[in-house]
């Protein structure tokens, strides 16, 4: 199966698993269901849990059992896209090619939607019936980990940054949750523990990279295709502002191959991960 | 031991607790963990976690078990106050006698204070081991529990609600979390399926009480030792609004009546949990 027939297949299955946990549209405080759901459902590649899917695969996992968990993994993310797009936070009017939630629900609803989701990942989390994911999980996306890098984010706006400390920003802020979730699928399809530490690496460094990649796309990305306002950044401490738009594109590339190294152990079936590698690098949007 | 010595005793063994499962102030980023801090250390009755105290106790639950779930009771219940204290909120300056953390902080740095809460408090959480005790709280504070409440009082902003809605938002908003203290405490003191019942049920009553007490005391109580702006509420679907002082009174006190007729088969050891429902009502702050 070639990546793109992939990653199509693995998020319809996650966003028919998504459909199912979030309450209707129909169920009361209805508003909130709306708010919830048209921030879900308004597109999104899905990677955090595909990667939780494919990592579980990868290490022999069978079944379905990887499902809740990967479903709680994008319920998390997309609470904090929500409350980053905050007029209070990076103040975004446009996500995925969609007016951010606040700017149709409001704000008050955006930030109980954000912490509804919030919320309802741990609900679904219990279903993976492994203290150690949610554990992992929570940690990953607490104040030493996404928090954490969204606060020095929030605190570095308009600084001089040095490159140790966009490292820090970036592999907090978005790495966390994406080392979180390929760990959450290995721990789930029953990795060992040199087999888990080699994932960590890999989710560590594919994670930075995509997070580069973000910072390089909203200085050459085009606007139409990412679906957010591009050069958005320009006050925010970014990988291109601090080491330079070619360095960061190697920089990005380095830890790609390095990421791929981390998979040797892992026979034939490493190939979609490799693709996946590759494919953080090289999206345009 | 007399009521005020009880919730002293209580409020230090969890304030210490609380303490220690806190990041310190010198752990980075340390803003985050400063605001964290102020908002929890700020004050608070400390309601729920001695509630969850109380239960367990009354269950003959013995040791310090409850002590993790009781903690992130708190943490729950601070994260939803400064949410709730934030200008697309109810726009607070003051809470406790002190600034909301967004007047100290900045906005941007409350919503992910409030966000880091909540996920430091699954964390916790995790500690009882006992799932159901995760999932009653996850439960609790979702759509179906504190949020729904919270989106319900929004929309009913500067609206005429009947008194079936002011109840449903009261009863969520307020009292979900209050129930579920009383039931976890309750679970993991070990109690059968009658007696958690009949816990569930006063825990029902008093906290629908403790919200409607809230609403009186937003009209008759002093700005000063309530520590918040009086007659904030003006806008806001209340008791007294709805059904008037003298009755919101009385329904006040019926409801605390009942609830204490709920305890019958606890025996001696209830004195406790009598006085606590007593003290929901005529509390003055």
């Amino acid at each position: 199966m070639d990546l793109k027939r992939y990653l199509d297949v693995k998020r319809k299955i996650v966003e028919n698993a998504m459909d199912r946990y979030l309450p209707s549209e129909k169920t009361e405080p209805r508003t909130i269901h709306k708010a919830m759901r048209y921030s879900v459902f308004a597109g999104g590649k899905r990677l955090r849990p595909i990667l939780s899917m494919a990592s579980f695969e990868l290490v022999n996992g069978k079944g379905k059992s990887i499902l809740p968990a990967a479903c709680a993994l994008e319920f998390l993310h997309t609470y904090s896209l929500i409350h980053d797009d905050l007029p209070c936070m990076d103040n975004d009017d446009l996500r995925r090619g969609k007016p951010t939630l606040h700017k149709i629900f409001g704000e008050g609803m955006a930030v109980l939607a954000g912490d509804a989701l919030h919320a309802l990942a741990f609900e679904i989390l219990l279903k993976a019936k492994n203290s150690q994911v949610i554990e992992e999980v929570a940690k990953s996306i607490g104040t030493k980990g996404m928090i954490g890098g969204q606060v020095a984010d929030l605190e570095a706006e308009g600084k001089r940054v040095t490159p140790s400390k966009v490292a820090y920003i970036h592999s907090h802020k978005t790495g966390a949750l994406i080392r979180a979730s390929i760990r959450v699928g290995a721990i789930l399809g029953g990795a060992n523990g040199k087999k888990l530490n080699a994932l960590s690496r890999f989710g560590e460094k594919i994670g930075l990279a995509f997070q580069i990649t973000d910072d390089i796309l909203d200085v050459e990305g085009e606007e139409k295709v990412i679906g957010k306002k591009t050069h958005a950044d320009e006050r925010k401490a970014t990988y291109p502002k601090t080491v330079g738009l070619e360095r960061s594109k190697r920089i990005a590339k380095e830890l790609i191959k390095s990421a791929k190294n981390d998979l040797r152990g892992f026979g034939k079936k490493r190939t979609i991960f490799e693709e996946l590698a590759d494919y953080i690098v090289s999206r345009v949007n």
